[in-house]
């Protein structure tokens, strides 16, 4: 089918942008080579895989395929070869991962609807693969998970797939599903960016002294 | 059955509990309000997530029933109204807390004994699921687990799972065991905190060049 | 069969050494005893456990023989009792642990080819087995896995089990391939240790206002 094969290219363009931001994340903390190439793939099939461990769904993706890993792997060296580059490249790189995280929140609910799951979990296992790569790079960078405090990043996953899940649901061909679901999550965490919108912020400063762990 | 139905009560408290321990923390962190849901989420239902993943049993309970996660969402976002008369409220919220580490490290044991796992087994994850959802929330604010470091709050989980089987193995009525059981590990931990009781800590300083990692 | 004999006393020195690098890492950050414990723990069967729950190979074989556990347990808190002499025991140490690293990268290797996956998985699952313990280890004590930093750490994992795998299918009997896959193994951390060699590191320090995330 070919929306299966579009989709299938689109989640390639996304694995390989989050693994470039996993290795650019692992070159701020002037990790070796190796280390590059685990957070990179950490941070690309993090989500993925954290969705399928809390579903039961064996074998993963990555395990059956393993194409997929050599693929990110040769993506985070190439990532620093290019380094030097990437500044000029950075507004591109932006709407990569732009896609990317609409193209994961719609995979992953996608997924999630096709083992059976009810509407409900599929988003939020949407979310879960479309922000806990991100948060794992964070982890495994030392630094607290950079979606947790920026703009519309987690409500952008969530929304798109609620979004597919809506039109699904209200019997829209899976074509058009996509390409609205695609072009609003796209847009809108475009416009989160260019206009820095962003989620209130919850500041707790009081009881500092682990009273309150 | 009553004694069912009791627990249930008391550990829906103690996730609300767990929730609010984690929403607090992301509001230290000066997260956003997405961030505050998912560190809520992961803090209460991290420790139970984590303990049936070890033991491979699937599918996950706020994944078949998915109420449980939206009521974690919902306590992680009141959290953030209430916070400016938490400081008011802090000592029954301790004891809230209290109330909730007892009841997930017995809820803990009594789940994977039921599974058929040996008592030595069902200890320990009494103690991942009494304790584990701290520490993966303070692992998402970035910071050194606390109870790594607190008043006998790991030791007060393993003793209350150990106190619940070995009630159970003699033969004790699930009432009466439960009553016994919850009052020691609430009451022991109350102790700990107002008397400052801890374990010995492991301070070792030698080395810090990082020859023995 | 002896060699399994052979393999197993040399897992268990592996699992008793990463435990002790756990305790020693958690004694730098002042844990408390049960922290020690819990750190000793994650770091001695970390490595493994990712390796079954990704493979979704259950039961655990710590769930399934609590022995091990238990072992481990105490060397954690025995490394609190002979951490005074460990300063004159650094270079055994070191000796112990480049053992460890090489034996449980064979052992991942070996185990995900018995259960039926493919060579590429079982390089992947053999770096999994050997350097995840210690990046569960650094993410509990809450700083950059030191993996990612060191003399050829990961490398010498991936090589290991690469090098037993070719061996193996080249049907060089198991004994030789141990033998062989071993010497190399220890032998080549050793050597790193000796003369600093090292991956070469990426740093790169542009864009630090969080616009590539």
């Amino acid at each position: 089918m070919q929306e299966v094969q579009f989709i299938t290219l689109l989640w390639l363009i996304g694995i390989i942008a989050e693994a470039m931001t996993g290795a650019l994340c692992a070159g701020r903390k002037q990790m070796d080579l190796f280390g590059v190439v685990i957070v990179g793939c950490a941070t690309a099939i993090g989500g993925g895989t954290l969705r399928d461990m809390l579903l039961g769904n064996y074998p993963l993706i990555w395990i059956e395929n393993v194409h997929y890993l050599l693929a990110i792997a040769f993506a985070s060296l190439l990532t620093v070869i290019i380094a030097p580059v990437m500044r000029y490249l950075s507004k591109l790189f932006l709407a990569i991962d732009a896609l990317g995280l609409a193209v994961f929140s719609i995979v992953g609910a996608q997924k999630t609807l096709l083992l059976g799951f009810s509407p409900v979990v599929a988003v939020v296992m949407g979310v879960v693969t479309g922000v806990f790569g991100g948060v794992i790079r964070d982890i495994l960078c030392n630094q607290v998970p950079l979606i947790f405090k920026k703009e519309l990043y987690a409500l952008v996953s969530l929304l798109t797939a609620l979004l597919y899940i809506l039109l699904k649901m209200y019997g829209v061909t899976e074509w058009v599903n996509l390409a609205i679901s695609l072009t609003f999550g796209f847009g809108l965490r475009m416009l989160a960016i260019r206009y820095h919108w962003g989620m209130p912020k919850f500041d707790y400063q009081y009881n500092q002294d682990g009273q309150i762990h």
